[in-house]
Parts: structure tokens; C-alpha cells; sequence
């Protein structure tokens, strides 16, 4: 079958073998898969503890083909998406030293097939196409932990999600504004702003800004919950337009640290910084069951052939980008 | 009546004209006032908003001499706690922004007598001292909150508490051993942490010695929560120290901001810093029921009459004092 395979050449397209079936597990036909920054990071080799070769590819929608177990036959023909979390482990609120995400060093979706184990499997919502299904699942249960858990979002809340050019922060924007939340959103390009606004979030303003935040801050009283994956600067300035008690969910930091921070501001506020990565099995059950519940169709930006995925990745650099990129076989 | 003013002559006892009940108050003849690091820092000038001349004084134990209403009356001779909480306001978890502490700009409890709303008196544990129940109230609720809300502290969690010698330290520690967590210390003195680990502690290191504070967390899987005052270079090593979706709680930062963070930990390990500061009406009758339910004998450090009160604040700089500070009108 082809595939998508980094190892010491780079990154390219290959005839790989197809998984055979084993018990517990299934062969899904990738019919989408979608990329995100971690591919691009592994191709870079900016990913802790990168196993070579890698075959990448967190999230995928396909068919299920073959079970290897006869009570699984209920999966075979259905349309999934798969959870790309393995060995969560059983503290619902952060997951074992054992886990790893799919896509390295298990291999991932970015090939015509993928053997993965039954329990992985979520039957696909129906109303999303292929594409908008197979680009849910990495960046949707991410969304889900930052938003809902540790941001504790809801219709009451007002919410700013900041560079929300990226896949995660476009689902954090679209789950806040389904539930009902008032959604901010900050983004260095006004044409983004406006495709949000247009989604439905109340305005935004740019994440360079820092005054701009702070004023649009103080005509609403501060922000409940601010989902973030910069750092950098941006910290103390969004730690400044928090409400009292508000939450600032920190789910990367690109970034890096700030040169100063008010620390006075955390504790006479009784501010939380709330670290968020991934989210448990239950999570992407929720996240999925929130996607159908509100009809939540995923923003695309392009899909590719499997055999362009070296265009595909050049793509995802491009900060301009908005919306999942997606590979089909 | 004998009172300690701070104005533009610095701190001195004074004879100043005694409080009339006024409906909806209580007249309290105070027994016991303990000192905080607050009245010593407005005494500096070094906290937010000083208005002279100051009365001042957060805590305090006495017996209800007058009360403004009838229905009050069922308060006379009751020896109570003052609640030094002054409009918090409708949301349990921050206070609003009109509020206040005792003793700063309301007069406080370095007096004979005080004047305090009725709805601020909460009967004194029988089983303490008026010393020690004089000084339970602001360092108490401090440390209820910071431990069992925002710390989440219960029986089966792993607990340090740095800078031990401090007054909410102090309390939350004993708080925290009296519910059947296990409970580590940092201080600089060994002579304080032996006496922590008499009171129940499991055992303690130097606040200096970050590789032991890493070594000691290694051993015991990492904490599950940290309470902590300081900041500085500490926090890095405090974070480092949290086992996975540990709580940092910070509520004070006498130390500043650390030179390094690592932002990755925080994300990875959804690790959750959280700003705490006092406690509601709430927290405050959940505290003193905390303490009566487990018979927590507040550490007291000195009495001295109210006449030696510049005494009494100048010990209070002194960093080796291990306990609280009590004055008696």
C-alpha cells in the first residue's frame, strides 16, 4: 500500500506493507487523514524521543475492512474516526508516562491502511464528509480538555481564543461558540477575524496588540477563560484581561517565557494557569458527542492526494493557513 | 482606650476615644490580637493604598460587650472570633473589588475595643486559649482556602508547604496533617522542620537546597500539591517537583519571578498554578469548624501586653520566629 514515510531521506510517499489483522484490532481503509503541526515537527526532528522510521498521521476517517475478533464484527463497513490516544491510563485528568499519541512510534494514518485496536474506533458523525470527519480527532479532544475541563467554558463565560489560526484554537473558537459562550478571538490577520466573526464569535483584534487586548478586556469586564498555545509576551498580557478568577489554559508555548509577569495579579485575583495537552478516551467520546450534538463541521482549508503529502506538509509552515489540511489516499 | 496607631510618627500606643454601638454592630472587648506580616508591611508603607492613620490588626478573640440591636442580643458575653473579611462579595471563590481587610482602612484589633458587624462574629473554639484564638482568623482562612479549595487537599494526597515558618504556612500544614494527608515542609531551619515532623510531618529540607527538594519529590512520585508564598527561583523547582496534574498554589510572591520555567511541564504534565488569596464568609466558618472538628491547637510564638507593641512588631521581621505574635490589651 502507499504510505507517507520520514526516515533518514526525508519525508516521502512509499509502497509499505499492508497491517494484517490481529485480535483485539482492526483494519481501517484511510479514507481521510488530517496533518498537524506534530507531523511537521517530526519531519523536522523537533519532536521529543523521534523513532526513524516514522509512518506519521495522528487523525484519519475510513471504513473498517477486517476485525481480527468475532464479537467486532458489528464494526465491519461502519465509518469511523480514530482516537489517536493510546495508553491513556486511568487518571481521567492526565495521562500516563506510557502514552503516546498515534502516528509515532505506532504507525499512523497517513497511509491506504491502518491497523488499530478496536477499542480506538468511534463510529463518524454523519453529517460531516470524509475530510471534515478525518480532520476531528487530535485537534478536537485538545480543544475539548483546554475548553471544557481545565477552561470550565459555558453559554455563561466570556472566552478568548488566541491564535486561532491554529487547528486546535479553530475548535476551541467553534465548541465555545456551539455551547453558547461569548468568543473573542485575537489572530495577526484581520481576514481570519472576520471569517470568525462571521461564525459567529463577537470580534477580535490582533495577538500583537497588547493594548488592543487589554482595552477590548476592560469593555467586557475581563475574559473568564482564555485558551492560549503562544506564551511568550502574550502571557502577562492575557493574565492582565482576566476577569478575577478567571482561567488562562495554556496548551503550548511556542513562544516561550515572558520578561515579566505579575505575580500580585495571579494571587489577589486567584487567577489559574491551567496546563492542557491532549485529553482522556471519555474526552473524545464528549468531544465527538458535542460535534453531533451542535452539527459542528470542521473548517478545511485543502485536501490533498496522499501521493502530494509533501506538498500537504510544506503547507502546514505557512501560517497563513486556516483550516485542517487533509490527505486522501 | 489603649490603642496601636501608625501615622506620620510611626507606630505608638495611644489613648483614642472608644467605639459606640451603632445598629447592626457589636462592641467587642478584645482579649487576644495577633500580628501579620500586613500590619508590619503597612507599618513600612509598603502596602497597596495606606491611609493614616492606621488602627491596625486582622485578628482577634474577645467577648461581646454591646450589641446594637435586639435581636443581637443573644451575642452579649459570647467569646467570639472576628471574621476579617469586609465585603466580599456574592462569588464564594474572589472577592469583589470593594473589599477589604480589617485593620486597614476599617480600625482593627490592636485595641481595648472594636467595633464590627454582628455578621463578623464567629464564637471562639472552646478548647483554645484566647491567644490562640486570636490569632486563627486571617492567616486560617489564608490557608483554608490556598489548601482545601484551591490545593484540594484530602487524606489521600502528598503535601509540601514551603517557607513553613510562616503564619498561613503554619496553618495550613497543621490543617493539612489533621486531615490525614501526608505533609512535607521546606524551611531554612532545621530546629522548624523537627518540630513539624513532632507536629506530624513527614519530613522536611531547606528551602535553599532545590536538588533536595527535586530529590525528596523524586522519591515519593512527586507531590500532589504545593503551597507556597515565596515564587522566585523556587518556582521552577516546585513545578518540577508536582506529579503529573499536580497544584502549585500560590498565594504570595515575596521572591518575585524565576529566571527559567519550564513551560513545557506545565502543558505536558497539565500541571495547574493557582493564585489564592484569604477566603470567603464561607471558608472562614469552615475553617474554624475544620479546626474545632480536629482540635488544632494554633503555634504561638509570644504574648506581649498591647503597651509593647513595637516590640511585638518588631519580632515580627525577625524570620526566625516560628509561631504567631499575640498582643493583650
Amino acid at each position: 500500500m502507499k504510505a507517507v514515510i520520514i526516515d533518514e531521506d526525508g519525508l516521502q510517499v512509499k509502497d509499505v506493507e499492508k497491517p494484517q489483522v490481529e485480535v483485539g484490532r482492526a483494519i481501517v481503509k484511510i479514507s481521510a487523514a488530517a496533518l498537524n503541526r506534530r507531523d511537521q515537527w517530526i519531519r523536522e526532528g523537533l519532536y521529543p524521543k523521534i523513532e526513524l522510521p516514522v509512518l506519521p498521521g495522528s487523525d484519519g476517517c475510513g471504513v473498517v475492512q477486517e476485525v481480527g475478533d468475532e464479537q467486532d464484527k458489528k464494526w465491519l463497513n461502519k465509518r469511523v474516526v480514530i482516537n489517536p490516544n493510546n495508553d491513556w491510563g486511568d487518571n481521567p485528568n492526565v495521562q500516563a508516562r506510557s502514552y503516546h499519541i498515534l502516528g509515532m512510534p505506532t504507525k499512523g494514518t497517513f497511509a491506504e491502511y491502518i491497523s488499530v485496536p478496536v477499542d480506538r474506533l468511534v463510529e463518524a458523525p454523519k453529517f460531516l464528509t470524509d475530510e471534515e470527519a478525518g480532520a476531528l480527532p487530535l485537534g478536537g479532544v485538545t480543544a475539548y480538555n483546554a475548553l471544557m475541563n481545565k477552561g470550565q467554558a459555558s453559554a455563561d463565560k466570556k472566552i478568548l481564543i488566541s491564535g486561532v489560526g491554529g487547528g486546535v484554537a479553530q475548535f476551541a473558537m467553534q465548541f465555545a461558540i456551539a455551547i453558547g459562550a461569548q468568543v473573542w478571538v485575537t489572530s495577526s490577520k484581520q481576514d481570519v477575524i472576520d471569517k470568525c466573526v462571521e461564525m459567529g464569535a463577537k470580534g477580535g483584534v490582533s495577538y500583537k496588540e497588547h493594548s488592543e487586548i487589554v482595552a477590548l478586556s476592560k469593555s467586557i469586564k475581563g475574559f473568564d477563560t482564555i485558551i492560549d498555545s503562544a506564551g511568550g509576551e502574550g502571557i502577562d498580557t492575557l493574565l492582565k484581561s482576566l476577569a478575577p478568577n478567571g482561567r488562562y489554559v495554556l496548551y503550548g508555548a511556542t513562544k516561550g517565557l515572558p520578561s515579566t509577569l505579575n505575580l500580585r495579579n495571579i494571587f489577589w485575583n486567584q487567577l489559574a494557569i491551567l496546563g492542557s495537552t491532549m485529553g482522556s478516551d471519555q474526552d473524545f467520546v464528549n468531544m465527538v458527542q458535542l460535534v453531533e450534538k451542535y452539527q459542528i463541521k470542521t473548517i478545511i482549508d485543502k485536501v490533498f492526494p496522499l501521493e502530494r503529502a509533501v506538498e500537504a506538509f510544506d503547507r502546514i509552515k505557512n501560517t497563513k493557513v486556516f483550516g485542517k489540511i487533509v490527505l486522501r489516499p
